[in-house]
């Protein structure tokens, strides 16, 4: 093909650092010929060669990236137009490369996995941290002091030690660096986050939560006692790990409320919860596996305050996220699905009466690996080194 | 139940014994020939020959044959030992043989489907009615008083046809009969059922609630307000009409709380709630249809009576259902899951204490189109008859 | 309750007859009254609980009963009249219920599992072995020689040892046992089986394919050479264990076709098509893992004999299976579908012409777990005790 | 291309460094506030505000929005930087804006729907064609000449009008406009793409067939005859038409072979082969609905030429698409899966040895609505257009 330029091009308008088009020719891994223009826009380009990627403004360390949201991670940074991935760490998958342990990864050329333990974060920017939680502590708190990072895990999401020690049934061991790590509920604690050292990634569950009532308890229009939660959860949520539990036979065609009112995002739903209220709020939680691999909906049952109407709520949550790029109060009446949000970093909420008078029923739904883990982180990171918060996660949801 | 009921074993009388096998050779419609060999369970032969059917005690019609439930009484009636269907009616597939429209029945020999204005109802003993509420009542009300009828519709439930005419948003034909059904909630109302002329089989979603809350209600358990009941459907529950809503590519891997507060079924569950309250009972029902094909659970948020405790929940629904076939109260602390009662006519059920002081969470379980359509459809036709209510009833649930 | 009798009716043993109702009143392990009516029907009857199941003629083994297989004996010796089980083994659940380990099955009062090695085989009639391959020979090695065997391993399938030992990786350590084995494909083996001391269980891929070509091998009908098998199956297949590649979210909305040529059940099949050619038949035969928990569907593509019409293929069909309960040559032109056997024990087939002239394509459908598996072990049982082969087994499919 | 492909990025001029934020504030058509930034990447910014649409050179019509392949044009352009869509029609939805039908897409400004009798052409520059086969037909022949159009229908793909007639049972009503149509399986026809008026986009089948075939066939290393396909889809292939065949429960949980060697997408299969083959080749095809949204995968079963290798065929492949954006052949041994392509414009594939000797074994993977319809549409105009082919197309696949 003689016009393979036409193959894999990366344009950019008249000028991307004025006057610097590039246009390469390099071998990538494989050795084939591919064209490259220095450019903009990744979605019409073929930018994740290596080379390519260490021209990208920032360097990505990405570690534990042999799970879900460590995948997740590399398909909303393919498109990126600035982070490009220089380091990936996956101890019990080193030496392998990504794409064959995710084989739908292998058109991106990224870099092998190695094991935490031989990284040299001197070569890298930012990290995102997809690690068991646990473990985590430890390495966060190996990590050179200039680097941005957002850990998808758990710990660092409990203020109170204690409290984490308590649900996850062990001493916390970075109580120092616990201290500096912001929320990263991104369209709550926005400008917390755009100057956070540490990020400490929300769980989905919370996130799906929080989001529809945190304005409306901070402007008072719900009573903070007998808010009852039923979340519903796609499988992904549970990771990669081989459990008899999570088998396809044991998952599919039927539900599962696991962890009634005992699960450990707890805590979490409840310190946002109390944050917003400014007193100590206790939910019932209950959530239920679904038999679906993506996906995450609460329907939420609270009691409004007196004298306040279902109009009202809506109004709120209208003005709380009417600019919003990811959060969508959607039309009167009209339910939102996790099929309308599957892929995609968008929460789409609605309001709805009870039947019972005095009551309302709320209704939120994103994708538990993206709204839920990596996009939310992304969008994070894209806040804490200045650039558009949507920058790269403006996918649209993959519906049917 | 008379001495009667035990006479027509399906194939042989005496007794049968290892060694005495004996075989008869007969010819089915078809004009293939088979063995039958003398035995006693009916799991172990065939019985569905026509020759055979006319010989069972019991002649069934069986309206609206070509619907989900309609199927699902004739798979339950293939190992039943004294009902036989002889009558089957559906409208639109008048002509046709159930195996085509049914192939997974294909194996057993029934009446070809004719219309129902072509029926001969001399013939028969006893009608299951599938059909879609408001014929129900037109065809129901012409049928002789002979017959015993187990109506799968909503149009018997409502005792108040006012609030029939609201929900179903036309008025009741046949409000001299509406008064003398019996709502066929076995467990509840089984005395009142064993007299029944015509028995109001109960809808899905109001048999999982009132199961575990009618005793707790009549026990003066759990308060009366603020009952939030977030229940979860499989599919199947739709039917089988040809809907864009219920296509596969629009219902897998993604979930959806239709009729939020408005679902038909909620005046049936007020019925039967304020019956056990004696006083007006309102609740809360948001239900949402799942990703599979069977299977129903409700998650059931209440607050206990003062002073009581989960203890005093769980032991009322130990003496309640202890004796139950179908009811039962599983270990203090699992689960109880749709996968475990899928094909079956079980109810599992459980209760567990809330975050929140004084509130319970209650789970029960079923399969839709068993426990709560066909399977208590016939489990009350047993008990009109005189037989035992587990006849033909004992399918164990199919997992995985 | 005081028509308790009406709940929970059983038969009893000996003989019933016209007005020998017997009613017994025993306790169950569990210490619940419950009351039992002298009746026919299984199906009608709780006939689980462990003084009546000593009762049943024929005292049965269950070694594996925690894998999907073993589960599945136990759900269809539910409605058995005459096997019930008094033994189960399952070495790491040694100590716990079998409703700890399939809630599905709770109703079900069956003895505690125990170690295979602290088994007292003197107690039981029969053995089904629901072991992995390899292990089998050594414990079948080891059983008493008065019990008859249904081993649903591979261990015994290969005539040939040293098949065995290339496929399996480790040669067979029970030679001579296997000399004596008997190939369980009922309704080709019946009258070898009939007189077996140890059949060996046919593979789920192995029966759906042998089926239809064993006897148009035979026949005579088509080609040796050639014969291409594109096979799909269910999930449950693979088996309990915990493996991350069937985890739900790597199984459900797609494909894979594993072990290209390569599937260990290649000989098992070869074997069954040699024998019927009288010749070395070698086949193609690809495997796919499909998105669902049961069902079986193998699309073999072949060419006719020299002269041979589509029509000489179904008539060959016809006449061998026109009188098996079992397996059922369909309506010309119908698809054969995976949904309308689940559950059951059927083998649904038809044949269609092809476009290209002289070759036809062959459709069979199973329940890998029923006439794949645990269906075609306990028909074979029957069958080596003297009873109907489909005692217990006529169950009929779950759809929708 | 020319230089100016690169000029308007979607949004603004100039260019944009990190420090200099441009931020502007519009408001859309909902009146909503909103904010954009200056930035590079499509995916960064919010480009669908009808003010900016008009400004994207290229204005899009798209004919027949409300089904499954229009709502993927829309979802794949919403981050396409040069092509808007400006018109949209939907005759049974006119009226109606997309997200009250496709409510995933609600956060894309987009024109109303309209019936296609009302749309004013004058004022696009593109359309692609999402309609019936038939209809399509005679909406095409009423399109002004400057229009370049992709049709996704039937309508155009066979140039045998005879043939056309023949399996869709009506005469072509534009056998002229056939005449200029070309066949626009991208990778194998883009010279004839690149200067096409109308393309007709292949089938899903057919291209799934026809990437890995077509090369072989032209270099001869396969033979034409006894070519055995048997190919596996997902149910939106379908369409979003109510069908009692495609509703969940009638689909999960089962597979089904429809159009056993009927399928209308034979003709088209054998056109693109026997071109390649420069004679007729006839082909066996047995297409089966998987109980998935997406994902096609072909099985297809060869005979090698003599003398041919396995190597051969790989090496063949290679070379074919070494330089290809969309087309990827895989390591050795490994397996292609849909899920690895879900949501993506790939085609993986891998050719295997089989068994018997002489033969290959050859899979290929695609998502049927991307690659399979609209990806492969899109890659089109890019083509017809002077664009680089995967613009907006570099969605990397979603999984799990």
């Amino acid at each position: 093909m003689s016009t393979a330029t036409f193959n894999s091009i990366c344009f950019n308008q008249g000028y991307w650092r004025k006057g610097e088009v590039k246009i390469s020719k390099v071998k990538n891994r494989n050795q084939r010929v591919k064209f490259y223009v220095g450019g903009a826009s990744v979605l019409s380009t073929k930018c994740m060669q290596s080379s390519e990627k260490n021209k990208r403004e920032v360097r990505i360390g990405l570690l534990g990236a042999s799970g879900y949201t460590g995948a997740e991670i590399v398909r909303l940074l393919a498109n990126h137009p600035y982070f490009g991935i220089t380091l990936m760490t996956a101890d019990r998958k080193a030496g392998q490369s990504m794409g064959s342990v995710f084989p739908h990864l292998i058109t991106q050329d990224l870099p092998t996995m190695i094991s935490v333990k031989d990284a040299d974060f001197s070569s890298v920017d930012a990290v995102f941290c997809c690690l068991p939680h646990g473990t985590t502590q430890e390495i966060i708190k190996g990590l050179p002091r200039h680097l941005k990072i957002v850990d998808l895990s758990a710990d660092f999401r409990l203020r109170d030690i204690a409290e984490y020690e308590e649900w996850y049934g062990q001493p916390h061991s970075a109580s120092e660096l616990q201290k500096e790590a912001v929320y990263g509920l991104t369209e709550i604690s926005r400008e917390d986050v755009k100057n956070a050292h540490l990020v400490a990634n929300p769980g989905c569950y919370p996130t799906s939560i929080q989001l529809p009532l945190v304005p409306l308890i901070k402007a008072k229009l719900i009573e903070h006692r007998n808010i009852i939660i039923d979340s519903k959860s796609g499988v992904s949520g549970a990771g990669r790990g081989a459990k008899e539990a999570n088998l396809y036979s044991e998952i599919a065609e039927g539900i599962y409320s696991y962890g009634v009112t005992k699960h450990r995002h707890v805590p979490e739903i409840e310190q946002g919860l109390s944050d917003a209220a400014q007193s100590k709020v206790t939910v019932s939680f209950t959530p239920h596996l679904m038999p679906m691999i993506r996906g995450m909906q609460s329907t939420i049952y609270v009691e409004m305050s007196q004298g306040v109407t279902i109009e009202d709520l809506y109004q709120q949550l209208r003005k709380s996220y009417e600019d919003e790029e990811f959060v969508k109060l959607i039309d009167k009446g009209v339910v939102p699905r996790t099929h309308n949000v599957r892929g995609s970093n968008y929460c789409f909420m609605n309001v709805f009466p009870d039947r019972i008078p005095g009551r309302a029923i709320i209704i939120s739904v994103i994708d538990n690996l993206v709204k839920g883990a990596s996009g939310q982180a992304l969008q994070n990171l894209n806040i804490m080194l200045g650039y558009p918060e949507n920058t790269g996660l403006l996918y649209q949801p993959l519906f049917p």
